[in-house]
């Protein structure tokens, strides 16, 4: 697969900032304030991994018209001057006396009238990425400006993805795809869980992932307790379900997607439990397609993987995916988002094998226009077997 | 080197709480409220990636006495259960009526009493990881109970490391000086920085760290321009300086340092600002002990690669590190924290070698009773030369 181009042209950043202008207007917004990586990288390009260091804040303001302007720290004028955003303010940060909030509020208050409504992420998935403190500064300092919610503008917005957002997640599924294929090379009889973590995020690096931001996994016994913990050092043994599932990145876009592997032969359980998993994912690929909701996809995969209706502890069976390991929405029965082209999600059916051991299988789509297409490599119903 | 145990006794948690229940007695706070990774894992031990997710939020209270509360999404409850957290209340997120906030509030509600505050962390370096919709419903239905900063207790408490937290980074910093070492086998003129990128953390990996959150870096001639853009495709040529940053992980814990490499023989300019560089360095190391104020450093440092005192971009030349890449304080001109043992830094001076090129070079130290010590192993004045 020919790597896609890297970045966007600047069309797609402004076709971005255009529609969420479009939604502003109805929502009565006069500028969204982003601090967040995703948001911030949606609408500026600006791509770095220096938001894991947590000192420095970051602001985008996007004005009801022009483009988006940039509030800084001056570390990353030179980064942002790559993009496509050409008002870049700056201050030297950490500074103890006013860390940006100044910058900000002058920034805010030349774009927004008197009585305006700024509009600052507040709903699900969202955090704002500040002090609080410095919030109530800029609150008070906005004088007749008021900061609200932002109508869920760019969670909507980064939902449906462009072609060439999905050619990004598509290539970065296809790179875990290689690497999964490769497991037997790193894991057998006898090797540690913690190796084979090390091992796997070696072989996602060979096959071409820019980064590994997301890991987990576990090897027990005919099936494992739960799939967010970090790895042990116990070896692995005949009778062990290993479980990967990665988000790797490539150009700042994840898949996100699990494999299974049976070490030496798979019990029946374990065969039929995989078997359903595959079912499962399979009955949601074939009815996803435009005006069919998400809540529909929970209960194809639901009746098929928790015919009894027990209660689950994971909580959805798959969820949005992009700039993001996770985005919105979720695939639970109260979530009624009806599906459009462009949307990508996991499919990511569990089940019970016996009494606190369970399986989890994990697949990535992509919606259009006549239906739905899988964006990581088909897996078939029997379990691989190392 | 031995690796350290992983995880830590249940004392250290102990003590890490009481150490916060105190504090929060003198600052007449009856709960803290947790929300961050760092803050979480700090008092509990909860280790996961999964906060790469930004779908479910994770509570931990701390109350005026007692041990800490766990209010946390379901699927965590199997590993948190591995923690000395005994108290774990679960809700099935996400739960688009209720993410948890009516059990956080009933939780905080049974700790505190009527007109009692509650802490929250709102000062630099943090933030509230909830959406703000929440945290203002958490708020009314807190009663007579009111929500405040934290007085910076958790921040404080970080600053100063135990003995078994210093291991930890010792040996991350290790972990990242035998990856240094081997530069060499895969940097070479022709190679792409990309390509540079990627081997280095797979030789990361293979040397040891768990995963590699964090690598930045450059190679441009004589110098760089800026060092938090991702990689380029650009080929590496005679007069590169390399410079790589990482941030590697073990059991938690991060080192963060770079190291520069020049490509082929090195101009005198290149040659000349590496040395004061690590003059610069060796100037703040000499000086670390306890009673000394971060500020001294800066100064010290400032004065051999600044002696100019033009402005300068990067606004600090060093930090605190541990549970995150970043941690308190900054090495700035206005930051008077009193040196004291236990605490780890980096040392990260920057120099201007012409204009629009710069290089940084980066330590890891820790305070001891009678002056301080490298973490990472010691560089030399010479640039390293490929």
């Amino acid at each position: 697969m020919t790597p896609p181009m890297r970045g966007f042209p600047d069309e797609e950043f402004q076709r971005r900032t255009r529609s969420a202008q479009h939604m502003m207007e109805n929502a009565g917004l006069a500028a969204l304030l982003l601090t967040t990586e995703p948001e911030v990288r949606y609408y500026t390009g600006f791509l770095t991994r220096f938001w894991e260091s947590p000192t420095r804040p970051w602001f985008v303001v996007v004005p009801l018209s022009g483009d988006p302007i940039a509030v800084i720290p001056s570390i990353g004028a030179h980064l942002m001057g790559q993009t496509w955003v050409r008002d870049i303010r700056t201050w030297a940060a950490p500074d103890y006396d006013d860390d940006g909030v100044g910058l900000l509020a002058e920034t805010l208050c030349a774009c927004v009238p008197d009585g305006g409504r700024i509009g600052l992420a507040d709903q699900m998935e969202s955090h704002a990425r500040m002090p609080l403190a410095h919030l109530r500064d800029l609150t008070s300092r906005l004088a007749k400006r008021q900061i609200v919610g932002d109508a869920t503008i760019t969670r909507r917005l980064r939902m449906i993805k462009s072609a060439a957002e999905i050619d990004k997640i598509r290539f970065a599924a296809d790179i875990a795809g290689r690497a999964f294929d490769r497991v037997p090379e790193i894991a057998m009889p006898g090797t540690s869980l913690s190796q084979v973590f090390r091992s796997f995020q070696m072989v996602c690096l060979e096959e071409g992932a820019d980064w590994v931001p997301y890991l987990a996994g576990a090897a027990e016994q005919g099936g494992y307790a739960d799939v967010i913990s970090p790895a042990s050092d116990a070896p692995l043994a005949a009778g062990d379900v290993l479980m990967l599932d990665t988000g790797l990145v490539w150009d700042g876009y994840f898949c996100d997607y699990d494999r299974n592997f049976s070490i030496a032969t798979p019990s029946n359980d374990v065969r039929s439990a995989h078997a359903r998993l595959v079912e499962a994912t399979q009955a949601a690929l074939d009815m996803a397609k435009p005006g069919v909701l998400i809540s529909d996809l929970f209960h194809a995969m639901d009746a098929i993987v928790n015919p009894e209706r027990t209660a689950m502890d994971a909580g959805r069976l798959g969820h949005g995916l992009g700039l993001q390991l996770t985005e919105w929405p979720s695939i639970i029965p109260t979530d009624h988002t009806v599906l459009e082209p462009g949307m990508v999600l996991t499919l990511e059916p569990s089940v019970q094998v016996r009494e606190g051991k369970i399986m989890v299988h994990e697949e990535n789509i992509v919606i259009q226009a006549e239906g739905a297409a899988l964006l990581s490599p088909a897996q078939g119903p029997d379990i691989r077997v190392i």
